[in-house]
């Protein structure tokens, strides 16, 4: 096999207790089966020996009860010596997994009654048709090839990775529809997605389809994808037909529209509800879904232009048509109102669509934190997300509560590993631990997989938990301070570029002077802030209230501005990138202790993207604190080296 | 026919001299035959009529006599009412389109002497295997498709493009030599090189060829391509002596080595002269000649080195092996020390050469220039460089004195018009002049490409005079002021982007703060001026002497720091950058008024080059002012718009 079963590599474990070694199976269904397969896998695994047939009562077992409840929860109780999962069909395969890292990690008695807190728990893949990955950094895509999509035995062993974490979803071609990606709705391809679905629905993971708005005129060669014109909601609901009748399994649609140059319903004067709506009236018959994207922004700019905000625009365009999507709409948000930088506040629309079902976006694709080159482990941030409380209403107001689902930006591609960086699988894993039970913790995350990854050694465990958790602070402390974003590469999105983007079109300026950076977003600037509750708005519209790492994302800021420690803005900035860098140097250092401890092949891939972490983050550290001294000429009080 | 003929286009003219009626033909060489082809089609075209046989002496006519010169000089004699051009063989194709473009711009009894000040007046093609061309404008190779040469009937009538003008000589492939383009030495594409150089030939232009140091391992299969090795010498002899059985009238090699990534001799701890001479060896039984380029400078500098110059790097290199090439080796030297900016001093390498052939290499495709979507006249500067004296001695030390030959990169491609940008078809033509007569006036040869391109009309001829001359200057003021250079998007070289390569390992800094700006080359510096002779030393090296549109090459000036005119450095950059988008609406505008009065395909094509050149120019007076008021904070004068 070329490539690795991850978390899912099971491990000799001695003295489980002795039901493991029996299974009594009262199972009837698909889902069934694949739990039992499992469950004979792993207990194999660890064990030593195949589990044995057993019959009901006779001896300490591990009963598997297959109820008639639709939906993904399961129960796994005591019962003497034994222990039963009960659960219907596709419950089966979350309690299964749930069951096996449970005796993986060390507790062999298992109590608990677990349902996930969203019926959609997805990934989205931006591959594309010929088999390139759009912000892909784990190789090529392992959906699609030569212009069309395969199915192997990798499609099966991936849908076994999601489901054994806890995701049920998976969008396999990237949103920016283009080349033969248009035919996937057309019928040329169905054969391969049919076989996909299939793999995928093995394990209870259902197939999602990225749609072009315009399909109608590229392939139903109609003049108009106007969604108020007859003949082409009638070209949609042909499309949908077919292909519901030819994949039935099929969940829904992904639509990116009127966004980054993708069509839309704005070019026939249409809003986004007119155009979500016609697409989710097509697919309503069949009870598919549709997810429509919310990241809608001007995309040429003028950088002249003080007064268009980009932060503001999801929310201007969006948060009006609260209540107009019918029920099965769903308005994919992303987790900040930028796009994925290290450090931004919450999407203020997550709180400003009290009446439509919101889905949640992350990037697991560390497209600008890393490129999985750099260690950077997101559940703390995820968490942070999920845990804010919009303050919209005094109770139940948490983004984890407002949401109806979650999806993520996939981070995997054919590489070895999965993910190219093999740390970057804590993601992939956390993510999905984090969509069935938002309230997991990050540390305990970490702490799971790393010993069902590398095994029970605590010295490793200790280590790479210690690596992982403090690996989101330390490149956001080398890379681009206080949440002012953008000081990369234009297009590849990877190093330094102070000025990278400051005089382009993408509406993402920090419009330093020697004096002064940042954009002003309170109630004195673009008003951005005023989309939040007031609360919030109060929050982080005031300059002594606004949590400082987000300091510049908000404000606009002399350099002598003093922090809260009593040092000045520039200070910090300067500390924060000298400590960042030397704290990548000490996990770079903790990672080469372990050599021997974990395996040599996976040592090694990681201690090489350590050196390419280590490379960039000192051109991190000296281009942009070079670049502020050079801009203030404020040396550093404590005298390090800044390069004139 | 899918392209023009540019100022070979010979219009209509009433009452030329009878003697243009008929020709005596006594001439016998191949030269000769295209000679009086050209004065035929020529003649036929002014008059109206074909010229008539004549025989000596019987009436007026045009005697052209072919002598034994094997050079490309030609004289031009009044015969009574008649005219006799009389030269050898090369030199009556020059001689018959100097009469032509005499006769096409009213001067109908031309009298000359005339010979060339170089013998070896060339374009470089940096065109690729494959068919595109490395910073190519006009549109793709003439020379390569699909991995291969061809020849078509474009490449006889692009012999008579350049001959028409002065040149003789063509290297047809890209410096940096890759994939097929390898295989040029190898004999695999000797067929169509023959027809290729014969194509040449037929008009007195020399086929050459871009060799890679390498190719003894990459197409022999040896271990090394060291320059001392035996079995390296024997194989490069063998490929020339294959060759030049093959293509007898192939002129020689030219070679990129040691110089951004290419091999060289320095791999093998070899100098440039070792590995120049060996080359030069080999060529040496058939005539052959070496063109070594001496652009070699370190392409991964760490940006916070401060103490490596890149202008320094040739100079270094190349001055201690004065004397010690054979005499078939020409160093090929830019005309800057740099890299074709739009404001460089002159090499200083140029005057440390003086017991080597030298080779001054200019840039017609304008990488940097605006890319020929900007207009850019470039024959002023050529001219400015041609001029300078080096002051080594007293007398005759200008540049055009110490040099032995001129070569261009080239600014052609399959586009219709050749060179995209219409008006940049006064550049091939301009250079090929001055290739021929350094001392020719850049106005003079604007008003002659003016006339044999677009007629006679004098407010034409104004018009498109006054664009081209002031046109450089006028791309100097809205891009990149007094000298610094590389404020442009970095990769593609076109628009501003202030601090693109600041950063980064090509060894191009301004080093920016809020106070100051420039790299310190002066004596107290990186020590630069020093290379050049005591007196330009003394100029260049004091601020107070420094010509001020080079001040910000070779020093680092406060913002405060006073112009002579009284102005601040920055009010003067503020006011270059206003005027030079001023002046390229001018330009536009001025263009705008002929319509009707020049073809109309032409018009609109040049119309359209404008109105892209005006976006360009906007951008670059914004993102350059807005980048040094918000690094500096301070204020234009005039209360112009400055954006924060």
């Amino acid at each position: 096999m070329d490539y690795s079963q991850l978390w899912l590599n099971w491990k000799r474990r001695e003295g489980l207790p002795a039901y493991t070694g029996a299974i009594c199976d009262e199972t009837h269904s698909e889902g069934g089966r694949a739990a039992l397969r499992e469950l004979r896998l792993g207990l194999e695994a660890m064990n030593g020996t195949p589990p044995l047939p057993a019959r009901d009562g006779e001896a300490p077992c591990l009963r598997v009860e297959e109820t008639e409840d639709p939906g993904d929860g399961f129960t796994l109780l005591r019962e003497g010596e034994g222990l039963c999962l009960r659960a219907g069909g596709r419950g089966l395969i979350y309690g299964a997994f749930s069951l096996l890292r449970h005796l993986a990690t060390g507790d062999p008695f298992p109590r608990l009654v677990s349902s996930p807190a969203y019926p959609i728990r997805m990934l989205d893949h931006w591959d594309n048709a010929d088999g390139s990955i759009e912000r892909g950094y784990s190789g090529r895509s392992f959906f699609f090839r030569d212009g069309a999509p395969f199915c192997s035995e990798r499609t099966r062993d991936y849908a076994r990775l999601l489901a054994s974490c806890g995701l049920n979803g998976c969008c396999v071609n990237n949103v920016n529809v283009k080349g033969n990606a248009l035919h996937l709705l057309s019928g040329r391809y169905d054969e391969e997605l049919r076989k996909i679905a299939a793999s995928l629905e093995e394990y209870g993971v259902s197939l999602w389809l990225s749609v072009s708005f315009s399909s109608p005129m590229e392939l139903g060669g109609l003049d108009t994808a106007d969604p108020l014109d007859e003949a082409v909601r009638a070209w949609w609901r042909a499309a949908c037909r077919r292909l519901f009748q030819s994949i039935p399994n099929l969940a829904g649609f992904l639509v990116k529209a009127d966004s980054e140059g993708r069509p839309g319903p704005h070019s026939y004067g249409r809003t986004h509800a007119e155009g979500a709506n016609m697409l989710a009236d097509a697919l309503a018959p069949f009870g598919g879904k549709l997810l429509w994207r919310c990241f809608v922004y001007n995309c040429t700019q003028d950088w002249r232009d003080t007064k268009t905000d980009r932060a503001r625009a999801q929310c201007d365009t969006f948060a009006p048509l609260d209540g107009q999507f019918l029920e099965n709409v769903f308005l994919q948000a992303k987790n900040g109102p930028v796009d994925f930088q290290i450090r931004e506040p919450v999407s203020p629309l997550l709180g400003r669509l009290p009446h439509t079902n919101s889905l949640l976006e992350f990037q697991l694709a560390q497209e600008y934190t890393g490129q999985q080159r750099h260690v950077c482990y997101l559940m703390p941030m995820f968490r942070e997300v999920l845990d804010l409380h919009l303050r919209h209403r005094p109770q139940a107001d948490t983004v984890r509560d407002t949401i109806r689902a979650v999806t993520a930006v996939s981070n995997t591609g054919d590489d070895f590993n999965w993910t190219g960086h093999d740390l970057a699988a804590a993601n992939l894993f956390g993510f999905g631990i984090l969509s069935w039970n938002p309230a997991a913790d990050p540390a305990e995350i970490a702490r799971e997989w790393s010993v069902l990854t590398f095994g029970e050694d605590p010295a490793v465990t200790e280590t790479v938990c210690r690596i992982l958790l403090r690996s989101r602070e330390v490149y956001e402390k080398y890379t681009v301070p206080l949440g002012i974003g953008w000081m990369c590469v234009p297009g590849i999105h990877y190093g330094p570029s102070p000025e990278g983007y400051e005089y382009d079109r993408w509406g993402t300026y920090h419009r330093a002077t020697c004096r002064a950076i940042g954009v002003e977003r309170g109630p004195e600037g673009t008003g951005f802030t005023e989309q939040y509750a007031p609360p919030l708005a109060a929050l982080y519209g005031e300059i002594e209230n606004c949590p400082e790492e987000l300091l510049l994302f908000f404000h606009r800021l002399p350099y002598d501005h003093r922090m809260k420690d009593g040092r000045t803005l520039i200070q910090r900035i300067y500390d924060d990138h000298f400590e960042g860098f030397e704290e990548a140097e000490e996990m770079a250092e903790a990672w080469d202790r372990l050599q021997g401890k974990v395996p040599e092949d996976a040592f090694r891939r990681v201690q090489e993207r350590f050196r390419e972490q280590l490379r960039s983050a000192r051109e991190w550290r000296d281009i942009i604190n070079s670049w502020f001294f050079r801009l203030t000429m404020i040396p550093d009080e404590k005298g390090r080296t800044l390069y004139l």
